[in-house]
């Protein structure tokens, strides 16, 4: 299998541009053998919400949290043509050789094996990482609302300017908030995963990183170069 | 068992007054037993949304809803005390018995038989009377935020009144929204289920419905008397 993509739920804030993007991924996945992994989105910020109301345990909200994820995977499969969601790692590769766009639903994976720590520092980043990894796949795409990873949050600060690529071991050592979740770097260091931040309004950005050319994103290589 | 009591998710809206709630069903199911169902919530709410954005498939927007009963249901089981999660019908008595309170999370049932129809038409109330029907239980209270159904919609109109009881029939035929799901009373009269509208905010109604007894809700009763 060629990548994972991750499709950020803060896209759906924009149906057209989401319902775009997704005719674009089910053209790419003729070339490429692309695994679509759903974010969390709006379902996740209710969590967070009733996280701040009533002081959820971490295990509890992390299993709202992923099940938020399944919710837009269900979405995504609706606006994906030719997708069928599945609950089964051992599925993904049969969908992708007989031509139907693969959509990974977390839950059972992660309520059964349990293999990433409960906590908000694992969302849907790390959680398709980890997807990567069970499928031996070596690149993610996060595919997000933004440009990729700035140097500050570009929201707030006119002078942030985009990081073309950074390594694992650097993302760890950040010392501020960014666009990724913090057990992430973790996860590409261990198995040797790139991971390219790829703002999803632009879908021949991420055509350009699935064909290995330049494209306006963030690189967090595995290796140090 | 005596009784499957559905929790609305409206009521997490006040956490103080659900958190005491909680308390008093664990209470309740030492000398009763319940199984809770959990309501959708804020997450069904999401759905709705983004139902209204994306035009989804009925099968696609129910799946997406009854994943928020899931994640409702995964809060309830941290805030009533002694309780337990469980996607299994079959352990709902052996958890009772033992004197722990099930919580019932309905997506692995209905994805797998899909015994109900796929529309907003079913809601939680629905999911809540099928359990019920499946366990032979013959007493269903959806615990929610106002004391009953009305005459009419009592946020507009002053004059509204409470109806402390009509048969599901003549609900059938009632041509107004209620805080009920339409498909309810039909699910009622098939399995010859008492149907009780209670508000969560009074614990003391619960316990009086319990006992069958007299208490401020509307009783929708499946046979006509």
């Amino acid at each position: 299998m060629d990548a994972v993509i991750k499709i950020g739920g803060s896209l759906a804030e924009d149906p057209k541009r989401l319902r775009t993007l997704c005719t674009e991924l089910s053209e790419f996945a003729k070339k490429y053998a692309i695994i679509v992994v759903p974010g969390g989105g709006k379902f996740a910020d209710v969590v967070r919400d009733l996280d701040k109301c009533f002081t959820l345990a971490g295990e509890i909200a992390h299993r709202m949290a992923v099940l938020g994820m399944d919710q837009f995977g269900l979405l995504l499969c609706q606006i994906i043509p030719n997708s069928c969601a599945t609950y089964l790692l051992s599925d993904v590769k049969q969908f992708s050789e007989i031509g139907v766009v693969p959509i990974f639903l977390p839950s059972r994976l992660m309520f059964k094996e349990e293999p990433l720590e409960n906590s908000w520092d694992v969302t849907s980043d790390s959680i398709a990482a980890y997807v990567a990894s069970r499928l031996h796949v070596a690149k993610v795409l996060l595919v997000t609302d933004v440009d990729g990873i700035f140097t500050k949050d570009p929201r707030k600060h006119a002078d942030a300017t985009l990081i073309e690529r950074l390594s694992a071991e650097e993302l760890l050592k950040f010392n501020q908030r960014t666009s990724v979740d913090c057990h992430l770097p973790k996860l590409l260091l261990e198995s040797q995963i790139d991971c390219y931040v790829v703002n999803g309004k632009h879908p021949e950005r991420i055509e350009a990183v699935l064909a290995g050319q330049q494209a306006t994103c963030t690189l967090i290589a595995a290796g140090t170069e």
